[in-house]
């Protein structure tokens, strides 16, 4: 079926969109409910990319031809940053990206993304999900008119392509990184200078010298922008976005506009992208890194300690400073995320963490080792 | 709405189990298909057994009331090891439970679970979705006429309660302990002798001395179950179950027969759901350990080393003895398990397991820290 044929506005019983079999399957012709959907990223990027194509494509499979959603890449109908701007005007009636480029609009935009030495993107779905995050999110937004939904995450992201090597908390002093968020402001306190840069344009910085070092995403990202030609160390963990959690977003009015079963579509087909670009990124990064380090003789590196617990310091001074200085739904959007990461925390640090550490002594596994 | 008023096989326009707007709803009255869930867990037992109760009602809220399912919880229709030959039958036409309860009909079932020292739930999912292993799953429950799909997963589990410490490998001799598949075969090879038992069975056998250590699920399903009465020490982590795939079996021609639009529901429902649970284990978990720590004096411990190191050489002996006896199919199913275990590994050392890691050094985080 032609991409045209999507366009009309109805659709009648035979085409591609209605269901493939009669069986419980509407009678008649329904009206269609054609969407636009706005995205942050590049047209096709691996994970996020792909993420926000796949939640339309998933949205309008099990709506059973009842939805069309058109599908702008970042500057198509508006420029990448100008998504929530979109949405709450009704520009579009859906968005994707990251929460933490709307800061401009309220500082605590950036804990529903990602939070320094906070949570991985799964402990962020627990507490939206289970442990009241989404009410506060809900509440945060209110003021905007729009509703957001965790729809994908980085998983923990890198820490960076450098070009020099990172040995102690002092060797950040004077450095120009490209880090933005929360994350820059951790590097701050430390000496460094964070740049703030889109995506397209870190390679040249990094090739003119206008920047000493950068982080972008992970290595299935990082690799097809070209970093390790110009910087040959990447430092892991990514302790600046443990889990970037990104957003769909909503017009409220369009949303409660929609029955309940194509919002009861929407959300789990949000929920199921969540998972789903997470554990993408898992696999594809682990590839990508065989690729630098075999290929293009990268260096992977894991922070020293003594750099860790500098981080960390900055990163709990940066978030006491907002705390001290937010309004009481700062306060209590704090009080609620810290709590929830300590329980989960408990628990991971118990078991999972406590796994994959022990799952990397040696034992005489069969089949591919990893190296 | 009444239950009662679910269980007409039809349903006409106005009831709640249609669209509350007309908007793009179907303009008619239509059939609802009935289907009937059984699972293998006792009735709304948390994680697992709301996770079932949850994936009926997504399945129905998604498909504005075209769809009924009809949940049965273990022992209400067939037997809680029963679901897998109830779905191939048609007694039900889909199910809800562990893979590795049918290790009888295929000892590669027990791989889509849990594998000692292999993957966590969300690798496997990697695995599943995006490497080759829904594929060969297909293929190897083709055999029996159902489709299964990951719908839930336990996170990382405990690795159990036992009434005296284990300090080395050698304290597994002679020990009695509740721990089914493949990690009740890992700890034969400590000398240790794996009993199976239902998880009704488990309190009054710890009691009893009939065993002397136990494994179950986790910290918010074992509290309820009283083991911290009779065995005070619960080492973690859960290297036997890294993280339990919990699956949702359909009876292939059942499947089949439904509109690609209820199909496409039902995928994302499995999925929304697989991690939905995990994130809520990771936060009641680590809510019941404080609970079992604080108010009954539970001794959360670590295993440690060389008795990791035991156990891990004991985990690698078990699956290459599986991978040499097994056949054609066996052997493709762990070369391609453990080459994405591989690529998942690398990343997660990187990034998420190291970040893990990092995040247990002391700093200054405002708010609740973790216990």
């Amino acid at each position: 079926m032609k991409r045209r044929d999507f366009l009309t506005k109805s659709v009648l019983g035979g085409g591609a969109a209605v269901a493939a079999t009669t069986l419980a399957a509407p009678a008649i012709a329904q009206s269609v409910i054609e969407w636009r959907m706005v995205h942050s990223w590049p047209k096709g990027l691996p994970g996020v990319g792909v993420g926000a194509e796949r939640l339309a494509r998933r949205i309008e499979a099990m709506s059973g031809g009842r939805m069309k959603i058109n599908v702008f890449a970042a500057g198509e109908l508006v420029p990448a940053l100008g998504c929530m701007d979109a949405v709450m005007d009704g520009t579009a009636e859906m968005g994707h990206d990251a929460s933490f480029y709307h800061v401009g609009k309220h500082p605590m935009l950036a804990a529903f993304f990602a939070v320094p030495f906070g949570m991985t993107g799964d402990e962020q779905a627990a507490w939206l999900l289970h442990s009241g995050g989404q009410q506060l999110w809900d509440e945060l937004n209110s003021q905007f008119g729009i509703i957001s939904m965790p729809a994908g995450q980085t998983s923990a992201q890198s820490f960076g392509w450098f070009k020099k090597e990172i040995n102690t908390p002092e060797d950040f002093q004077g450095l120009k990184i490209r880090m933005p968020g929360l994350g820059g402001e951790m590097v701050k306190k430390l000496g460094a200078t964070p740049v703030l840069l889109p995506g397209g344009e870190i390679f040249a910085a990094l090739q003119s010298g206008a920047v000493d070092a950068a982080e972008f995403i992970g290595p299935v990202n990082d690799l097809p922008m070209g970093f390790h030609q110009v910087a040959k160390i990447s430092y892991g963990p990514g302790v600046q976005e443990p889990g970037g959690t990104v957003q769909a977003m909503f017009n409220t009015a369009k949303f409660q506009e929609l029955p309940t079963d194509l919002q009861e579509i929407i959300r789990a087909a949000c929920h199921a992208g969540h998972e789903d670009m997470k554990v993408e990124y898992d696999l594809q990064s682990g590839r990508a890194m065989e690729t630098l380090r075999v290929e293009h003789g990268v260096e992977f590196r894991r922070l020293e300690r003594p750099v860790l617990e500098a981080l960390g310091k900055a990163a709990g001074e940066v978030i006491q400073e907002s705390y001290d200085a937010g309004d009481d739904l700062t306060r209590r959007i704090w009080d609620s995320y810290l709590a929830s990461r300590a329980d989960t925390m408990r628990f991971l640090r118990f078991n999972e963490q406590a796994f994959l550490n022990a799952r990397t002594l040696d034992f005489p596994f069969p089949g591919p080792q990893a190296t």
